[in-house]
Parts: structure tokens; sequence; C-alpha cells
């Protein structure tokens, strides 16, 4: 594919784009640290800063005086004000509509109502929703640049299609992408849950190159390797439910036994409890209230020390912990975030029993260190995910034709 | 980390690159195609084209002239020996030496006569052996715009070490790049093998997502994913050996059984082989003169169609399919790419037998088809794709700033 030149309308251009991100990455920048961080000359910095000042998208925060530094320097910064992106997390059994502004940070969050089987039901519901999360925050509405969405794969991204959400029965082949933009009159991208959350912790932290793992109904992963979001060939990755992990697990559905996915649910869990004698017989494994609040006492248990229950987590992060490091050898990561509902209950004992696990294992210890961490975003990862997903295009520079015109 | 400017000396500059590297695509194209498909204005291409021919790297094609096309527009194509790089593959067992033009193609190609396990003594006559395929290929020396060298991981990209290659027990932390830099006086630049095998199938062929499968001493991965070769936190990427595929297999060095690298050599399969009675008893498993002989008999056996052998072929192509199948589903790929020197005897029956196991397991089919493949560039792969690596670095538009200085 040829590269071509890419219109930034709302940033207005390559090199204005790269100066403002520039000033997010370190908070607050003088023009002459600008010309120093991008190799930029002090006349194009100064035309950069003052169309950036002009559109509302920083402000002079103040000057900067200091020995030896000659007449004071104005520091530019962010202005949060500037503009904002609302976020939509399409879980299946929770949708979550947040709103973040220029600088990522979350000024608005609701839940959406009306949860409905019935897409269209759904769709107004977060249409709806939007517009109340706008209202609560007191946004100025022309200043919201868009929504994005994380939706369970597979998706279709050409079309902004989810195709078939897992407990989402009704869902199939779903035109979210423009339903929502015609009910919202915004520009409206669709990504998967798993990269958005990838999406979310990249713009919040470090860069890098790391695994999301998401706990939740079924497990998944977020790439993002050497800095760069990874979408692969149908913005389809993280599919991670069938990789072996523990040749005596149970036998999965797709007919192979110790798949990872089957093996971390509540209901697998919940399973090994009861079968330990943790938990007390009689849970009805088919009735899912009943399975979550049996894996919620699960977890109590396990985090208060009990240890048949610290047990069952600690094989958990033994099978997840496999995963992981085929993952980080695979892709030769430095670091591993875990998220999603199912991660916050567990991480007590989980975080922990996954470092433990993986001491000695990972075979490219030898050449750098592995971490393992929790997201500090919480449960919201992936509705801020989604609205960074926005932010992001805001903010990046698309490597394409410039300047010679 | 902030973006900077980058100098591209060798193409002068971000646009002269990216018309340079349209030019490559196309094969032929006339300066209005070039406007057309960079998007870049017919005076930026003038200028470009003029810089590019002034530079040797382009040549007039002659003429294209056709109804409704106006005055007859002059084509450009590459001018192949207007650059040249050495590819130079380290395999613990072989090291091959190959020179591409500009173009891509290979214009000589030479082993390491003075095989050695002495680093020094290998090292000399690696050097030795760059001069005489220069040489011999007519190549002017000014022309020759750096060594790439792909060697067995772990390496030590930053400072160009090998850090421990498999079965070359004497080499440990060799500085290769800069040894290889004195002796020559060019510049090196040092990758993974199956990242640079996998820089060579993009180069030669598709871009896309794919991965290329490594069987030789081990077996690893190189990864390109949205026409992006993929090197992770320090360029280790592909060790996938360890990924559990068989949960009855043998118990591997790791500790753990099924592991797909373990099972993958020919050391197993002869051994296989034996216990089915399809070679005859009393080869030493040790000698590895004697398990090479044995394999290529057994591959020569499946090829014939000796159902027995046939049948281990068969069960190793179940093994490498889950291999691909977790990783493909992992990064949504679209392909896989296989290579290799012990892909090339395997290939007449391992290839159909891999489609045969994926055939209704790839989980993202429903979403794109995937695809089975083995390289077009035989086995010489790991040293084109050397040599590719200084080649790309020429025809990358580095993403930078650029234009407003």
């Amino acid at each position: 594919m040829a590269r071509r030149g890419t219109n930034l309308d709302r940033v207005g251009g390559f090199n204005d784009a790269v100066v403002l991100d520039a000033i997010r990455r370190s908070e607050q920048l003088s023009r002459v640290e600008l010309a120093e961080v991008t190799g930029l000359s002090g006349q194009a910095i100064s035309n950069i800063a003052r169309r950036l000042l002009d559109a509302g998208l920083v402000r002079e925060a103040g000057r900067l005086r200091g020995a030896g530094l000659g007449k004071p320097r104005t520091l530019l910064e962010l202005e949060p004000t500037g503009r904002y992106s609302v976020g939509v997390h399409l879980d299946p059994s929770v949708v979550t509509v947040v709103l973040l502004d220029l600088t990522g940070e979350m000024v608005a969050r609701r839940p959406v109502d009306q949860y409905a089987d019935d897409p269209d039901l759904l769709i107004d519901g977060i249409a709806k929703t939007i517009e109340e999360v706008i209202a609560e925050s007191g946004a100025l509405r022309e200043r919201v640049t868009g929504v994005g969405i994380a939706a369970p794969g597979p998706i279709d991204v050409e079309r902004g299609v989810v195709v078939d959400p897992p407990n989402l029965s009704t869902w199939h082949l779903v035109p979210l992408r423009d339903a929502l933009g015609e009910r919202t009159g915004l520009p409206v991208v669709l990504d998967k849950d798993v990269t958005a959350a990838a999406s979310a912790e990249k713009w919040a932290g470090r860069g890098g190159s790391f695994l999301f793992f998401y706990l939740g109904t079924g497990v998944g992963a977020g790439l993002v390797v050497g800095d760069e979001v990874i979408r692969g060939s149908s913005s389809n990755v993280g599919e991670i439910g069938h990789v072996i992990v523990d040749p005596d697990g149970p036998v999965c559905y797709c007919g192979r036994r110790g798949c990872v996915g089957e093996s971390s649910q509540p209901r697998y869990l919940v399973q090994e409890a009861v079968a330990a004698g943790v938990l007390a017989a009689g849970i009805d494994l088919d009735d899912r209230p009943a399975v979550d609040e049996a894996f919620a006492r699960l977890c109590a248990l396990a985090a208060e020390g009990t240890s048949a229950a610290r047990e069952i987590v600690v094989r958990l992060a033994g099978r997840i912990a496999k995963v992981v490091e085929d993952i980080a050898n695979l892709l030769d990561l430095d670091r591993v975030v875990f998220g999603g509902p199912h991660w916050e209950p567990l991480a007590p004992v989980l975080g922990d029993a996954v470092r433990d696990a993986l001491e000695g294992r990972f075979l490219l210890r030898a050449v750098h260190p592995f971490e393992v961490t929790g997201t500090a975003l919480g449960t919201d990862v992936g509705a801020i995910g989604a609205a960074s997903l926005v932010l992001d295009r805001t903010f990046s520079p698309n490597p394409s034709v410039v300047g010679e015109r």
C-alpha cells in the first residue's frame, strides 16, 4: 500500500500534532524547550504555538525564570477544556459511558440505564447517556470531538459492525458505529475492548511493550509493542482463550483440554472451590448471579488468607502465567497489566501469585526484566480506552507525506 | 519518548523516501502517477525525481504513450546498481553471505569457508567473504550501503552483541556488530534471524500481517503485523519453543510436557520413526550427522507417500498448527509463511497437513481467510532478510518532524 498524505483537520498538520503531543507528554514546556524536544526551529514553534493557542488547545501557564535562562520563558500546557471525547464500553453485562477532557482526565461517567438485548433500544440508551454525560460535565457540546466504542470481538472495523458479542445473543452484525453516529451527529470509531483498554494504559502511563490481560466474560489480550497499539489485520487481536495452559485441565468447548479461557471463568473456579470444600455445595452453576456471588465469596476468602481458597487462585495464577509467558516470549514484552471486572476481586492474591509463577520461567529475563501490574484505571479502563482512541487521533502525527506540497 | 527529526542522509529526506518507495512498489511509474500515488504536487515530484536521478537511485525507463494521455510520460524505475546491501546469516551450522542490489535482487552469494567456533576467526572469515561477494558481483564498493546480520537470539541490539547462540558454545556476548564494522568499514545492523526472515518476506512479497515460522535448530517466529516488522522491547521477538501443543508429548528441558520446540526437532521425529518401524533401529540420537541423515530419509519416505512416515509428519503438522492458531488468534494474522533448513524437506507433506489441521479451527476465520504458504526465498531467506534490513532503511520514510524548519 502506497503511503499518502492525510489531513489532520483537528490540529492542523503533522508538526502541530508533534508539538501538541510534546506538550502533553511533558505537561508544561516553554517554546525554547519545545524547539529542543521536537527539533523544529524557533520560528516554526512560534507559529505552531500561536495556532494551538488560537484553537484553544493549549494555554499559557506562567513563566519560568531562572539563573542563566535570559528572559523569562512562558510555559505552555494543554487547555483541559479545549476538547473532549466520549468513550463507550459495551460489556456483555453493563454499558458504561465516560467523558474525558483533553488531558485524558475523566470528567464524567455514567452507566447506561436501560440495558436491553434489543440493539436499537440499547443504542438509543447509549445516545441518551452520551448527552447526559456531556451536560453533566458542563463541556461545550461543540468541543466534543468524537465517540470511541470498545466492543467485544469479533468486530468488523471497516464497516463499524459488532459481529457476535458473547452473551448478547440478539446482536449479530449490528452496525453500531453508524447507528451511534446518526443519533449523536458525532464521528464514531469502533475498536475491540481489549485494544481500547491497552490504548488507555498507553495513554495514561508508559508506552513500551506490554500485554493488557483482560479478565472478564472470557479472557482477552490487548497489545502495545514498541509504543504502538497492535491491531492485526482486522482489528481483532487478542483472542487468547484457547491457549493450552493445563494439560490436565477441563475439556473446553473447542474440543481440547486445558484452554485458559474455560478455566479462568468464575464458574470453573466456583466448581473447584466446591470440590475443595471452600464453598458449600449446591450452587447452581447455570445461575449467573449465584455464580457471581459465590465467586465474590471465594475471592474474599482467598484475600483473607484461607489456604484452600488461596490455593485455587494460585493455581489460576499458574495457568494465566503460562499464557503471559508465551506471549511475552513471542512479542518480547516488558510487562503485563491486568484489568477487567474479575481482576479487582482476584487482585490481592492473583498479582503476587502470577509474579511468583513467572519467577525463573520467563526466557528473556536474562535480557531485560519483566513486570506484573494491575491497571490503575480501575473498572472504567475499557470506556476510558474507548475515549482515548479519539484523543489518540488528536495527538498522533500520522506518518504521511507532508511539507513539500 | 518525544518524536524528533531524523536525517535520512541516504535518500535526502522524508518525501524522497516516500517517492522512492512508491517507485519500488510499482516497479515503474511516471511523474504524474507518482503525484497521484503520493499526494505530492507535480513540482515536488519533479524536484525529487531530479534528486533521485542525480543520486543514481532511479533511472528513466522509456515512455508511456496512450489514448488521452496527452504528451508521452517518462517512466521512472529503480536503478538496480544504484545501491547494494550485504546480508549475513549466522546460523548455528552454516554462515551465508549475500549481496542484494537496490531492487532486492540477489546478485551474489557465498557460504563462509572457514567455519570456526572461535568468534574472532569466524568474524575474519565473514569479513573476507563479504569482500569476495562484492568483488564477484562487480558492484562498486562505494555503492554498498551497509551490512545486515541475522543472528540467533537472544541478541543485545543496542550493543550489537550476540548473547548466547545455540550450538555455538564458545560464543558469549560477542560484539559482532562492531567487530564486523571495524573489519569492513561499513555500517552494520544486527537483528534476530527470524525477524530478518520476516523482513525478507515483507520486502519480497506482500506486507499485511503474518507469522514467519522458522524450522531449524529450534523453532522461532518472525512477525509482521499491519505491514510493520514487530521487534518487541529488545528485538528478541519470536521465542515460541515452549508453547504447549501436545499435553501427551515428551517432557521438555523446561520441565513441562509437549512444548513445540522439543517435538519439532529431527531428533524427536527420527525417534518416532524408529518407534513406528519407519526407520531401522540403532541410530545414535546424539550423533548429529546421523540424525540429519535419518531425518532426510524420513522426509523422503513421507514425500513418497509411505503412510507411517506421512503419519509422523501429519502429527508434527498438528502440533505446529496449534502454535500457528494461537499466534494467529493473538495477533489477528492473515497468513503463515514457513521457512528454514528443516522446512524444505518437510514441505511436500507438511504444508498441506498444516492447512488441514487449521481447517475449521482458526477462530477468526469468520472474519477473514487465513493462508498457509512456504517462503519463495528458499534457504537464503535469513541472509536475504539481513540484507533487506539495510535496504529497508533506504526506503523507509521515518515518521518524524519534517518540512517546517
